[in-house]
């Protein structure tokens, strides 16, 4: 099995990598990992890594690299919620266009069904909607970018359903801690409120605390890629895409895990700043999800916010919280 | 008012502008009609009537024909489900990229927020669904026609909402009775069984007589556009496609009204011919739907198929069925 990674820069790409390197899937030979700039292979793995360069955007780059017939393509690339938004045709050329043109070289090779792993993302859904959120709910994106990938998921319904690929769209929960610096999407301050404490830094909270959302950690979002890699997608049926499992939390029940694991001291750190343009783009998106059709199929949600921090602070401070 | 009407050369089409004509819409003031052959005006129109041609494959063309700024566009212009699912590229191009191209067009002008009627369709919906399907149930298209027009009404909310235009999308059931010669809808065979015996010509049935589906009348379908013209866009808040109120009727109920109106000789000319491709196109179709946003906005659905067969005989047969 020979799979390529498109976004493999990214946070959960590098995570899926190193995942990868260090505990393979059976059966996988070769990983290629692609991005705008080239990623950084892990180390350590005991199978052919290759990295590269690939701009979405670029139609001909995409069907030369899909001309090498992986077996599995991952696509986790994709402008960000709060960059789609204040630049139009930047996120539709990349997270609409651009995922077209994947499906579209896909097509474009004679005899090949490749199975897609497409990362969507809870932005499909918007207000007003019940709580929680219905499996079989319609979508009404409030941003463009849940609007793109809500488009992307009805290509990659239509493609399976032609016998062209083998896909699968999941809808991610906002990824919490997400570790590195602060990007410009729209959730970035779910993880900051919870990462920069932890590291002894101040952090801004642009929302009130009573904001209810849909989290997973990225050891969570990696364990949906591996398990939508071994899943046989015939179960899926006709409806392609599907939520994956969260854990729905409060700011405020975020705020006390952090308590729990690094004391008021760390606390103090959150600075309140209301940001009516963030608060408005939050208030629209999902708290709770009914995820029951991806937990039959074996996905499965971290248990709790106490435990996606020690997860945290395992992975990425080396089990030590500033004091 | 200066409208703009895409597709104008189409039955609906044709029919709107005629009832345009007869029975203006207050402060309508120029009527635009184009297709990719140029339609024919409607005669005795009070307001000044100009057909042109327009293909909405050519992204300029398109630009250059909203540059004229109509107040209403109504597009009403697609590949047909039969078509768009034979020729993949042909359905893509059409009815998505062309209506994506209309969007940016107007997008393009400065200062301009046009009123935006679209003719999206039933086929959004696919199996599995409950009967009647929830105003809120989500969209997982059988066809690429469904595909295709669900992603377009994504673009009509995320356009709406970003302050371009003034969009509705009006999900139309299937049109019964269509006049005229067959075309390549699957859905073609629900008018033929009563068209072609009303003018006492064989008709050929490809599917068995339980089948159910959603119907409106050319008029009804007239009087949806009619009222979308009229209506106050904002009542529909962010989800701006809504099912339109239908008449669910079994293929057998509908040989039934035909025997009340035309008689036994009449049901004779209907040839049982089953077509597994196009039982299978059907079998994914909605047959019943809550339209109740719809009633409550306004729109009216037809009475029954009794009055359906009366006002196909009264419009397009002078009257007279054949015996």
């Amino acid at each position: 099995m020979r799979v390529m990674v498109i976004g493999a820069g990214g946070m959960i790409g590098r995570r899926f990598a190193s995942a990868l390197a260090a505990d393979p899937e059976p059966g996988l030979a070769a990983l290629e990992l692609l991005d705008t700039v080239a990623p950084e292979a892990p180390a350590g793995a005991a199978f052919p890594v290759e990295a590269g360069v690939l701009d979405l955007t670029d139609a001909a780059a995409v069907a030369r690299r899909v001309a090498a017939r992986p077996d599995v393509i991952v696509h986790l690339s994709a402008v960000v919620s709060g960059e789609a938004e204040a630049d139009f045709d930047k996120g539709y050329a990349v997270n609409f266009d651009g995922t077209r043109a994947l499906l579209e070289a896909i097509r474009g090779e004679a005899d090949y069904r490749p199975r897609v792993i497409f990362a969507s993302s809870i932005a499909v859904y918007g207000r007003p909607f019940p709580e929680p959120i219905p499996e079989d709910f319609h979508l009404t994106p409030l941003t463009s970018y849940g609007t793109q990938k809500a488009m992307c998921e009805l290509l990659l319904a239509d493609y399976t359903r032609r016998g062209l690929l083998d896909g699968i769209g999941l809808r991610l929960p906002t990824i919490c801690i997400r570790p590195g610096a602060p990007n410009r999407a729209a959730s970035g301050f779910f993880s900051g409120i919870l990462r920069e404490p932890l590291a002894g830094r101040e952090a801004v909270l642009p929302v009130d605390e009573s904001v209810r959302h849909w989290h997973a950690s990225p050891r969570a979002a990696v364990g949906f890629l591996r398990h939508a890699m071994r899943l046989d997608l015939d179960r899926l049926g006709a409806a392609r895409s599907l939520a994956m499992p969260g854990l729905s939390a409060t700011v405020a029940e975020q705020i006390e895990a952090l308590r729990r694991a690094a004391g008021e001291r760390a606390v103090r750190l959150i600075r309140r700043e209301p940001d009516p343009v963030i608060r408005q783009i939050v208030a629209g998106w999902a708290t709770r999800l009914d995820a029951s059709r991806a937990l039959a199929l074996g996905f499965t949600a971290d248990p709790s916010f106490d435990a996606i921090i020690a997860a945290h602070v395992a992975d990425e401070l080396d089990g030590r919280i500033a004091s």
